[in-house]
């Protein structure tokens, strides 16, 4: 029996955004988020049940702004280390992940489907199953998303 | 008979400005628009009938900002479910189409010249009858206003 | 005999920035200026009287921050329209130009030595005697500076 | 006897940061700071002391919010001319040192092991012991780390 996956998780810094952090005096005051990305979520949120993840505690408002009360979905602050458990309690066999860092690696290796962006981090992209066109923050979840319509749904 | 262009229609995010949302704690704060294409208005603007249009509502402000107050042109507010409509209105054939995303595709394909940008989403640039050698941001406006004046003007 | 340089003119927009405009619903708020030009402005200053230009109005409060205010540098606000004039005064032959817009390109056509970075505009980097290896707000007056250094002192 | 390293010096400008400047009327007001990096320094803090150093004056409390306050690395403003001097207190071949401008090649060349990021310049790449694959401002310092990590712990 083929395996159905049951949930997206979407790591923040680095898929959705160009991973960068624009610095002031008075600390981390944007993230650059990009095009495309919402037209992705729209072709699979009727199918699949998406969550963001996050491990950046310092650029968590402006996270939350953009996932929480503008997109709409729900976001968890996870740091590295616990990821891999956050993502078990799923079943690793129903998740989708795509993820861009070096800790992200493992897990990209074990659940169900896995995606990284263009520029994502070397490491990340040897153990991902599918390696978007775009950078991230250029569309990299537009394309993972045409990636999943078609091979899950 | 040839066909005459009435009116070019300018997808404003992705097209004058890199597509990126420059996000705070506050929401979308800034977008990024690009040099020359300035130069490739002023090229037109006395040979054919310049409109904007943006699906971007969270972002509005910002592209009025740019493209009525400070360039002095007209932008509509148009979804991209009402996108193709709001284009018929002028006549397919009438009109000349700068669009950058995966939604733009049908429009690009039937109107009577499609111009996407060289960093536009694959299924835009599969229909345009031409993408330009500049990114968005970059001077793409420039390139399509030399290509659209050397063809029809 | 040969001709001597006896000022540099740099455009700053495009030149010694990356030309992008941050804009905010308030009008256009930052631009972007790059590493490694003060190490090029260096080289010269002692050598070659060097003053600044720009076209644009509406961000010349960013510019002559940057080039007056923290460089030290004059900068003269002169439009598209004036500028082959404004370089005339000081003799074609006696000037170094640095540009890179679509309007730039009889000027470098016609000074003593032209030079345009790297994503210069096709038709500036056609008349121009150097590209810059280093694109605008990377570096571009640097390479500049260390050509003209060794061309012309 | 094999050169231990006892220290790793890092440039912020074009190795923390992706070198730019972005300006309001105000003055410099932000810099771009890139993912990966704390993972990089999370691999290596154990194992060597690590500090930074700047040049730049005018975005010291830029520098110092990120460095500092939000990484807890001490962080030394060092203007070009004493920076050799500076390194040589600790020993050049005590120094594993991070640089990217023009005036870091004499010390990049001097010291234990040197690294320049891929998007540094010509001058100081060709003196270097390593070049990273990611450019700074995208993950420079994490191809730096594992690299040091793998060489000499």
């Amino acid at each position: 029996m083929k395996n159905i996956p049951k949930i997206l998780v979407i790591d923040v810094d680095g898929v959705m955004t160009t991973g960068q952090f624009i610095y002031s005096k008075n600390g981390k005051e944007y993230k650059i988020f990009g095009p495309h990305d919402t037209d992705g979520l729209d072709i699979l949120k009727k199918k699949i049940k998406i969550i963001f993840v996050t491990a950046d505690k310092k650029g968590l408002a402006i996270s939350k702004r953009r996932i929480e009360t503008d997109l709409g979905y729900k976001l968890f602050l996870v740091n590295h280390h616990d990821r891999y458990k956050f993502i078990q309690k799923y079943g690793m066999k129903k998740v989708i992940y795509i993820g861009d860092g070096y800790h992200d690696a493992q897990i990209l290796k074990d659940v169900l489907f896995a995606i990284a962006p263009k520029n994502a981090r070397i490491e990340a992209k040897k153990t991902a199953n599918f390696i978007t066109n775009s950078n991230s923050g250029e569309g990299a979840i537009l394309d993972a998303a045409i990636k999943i319509n078609r091979k899950f749904f």
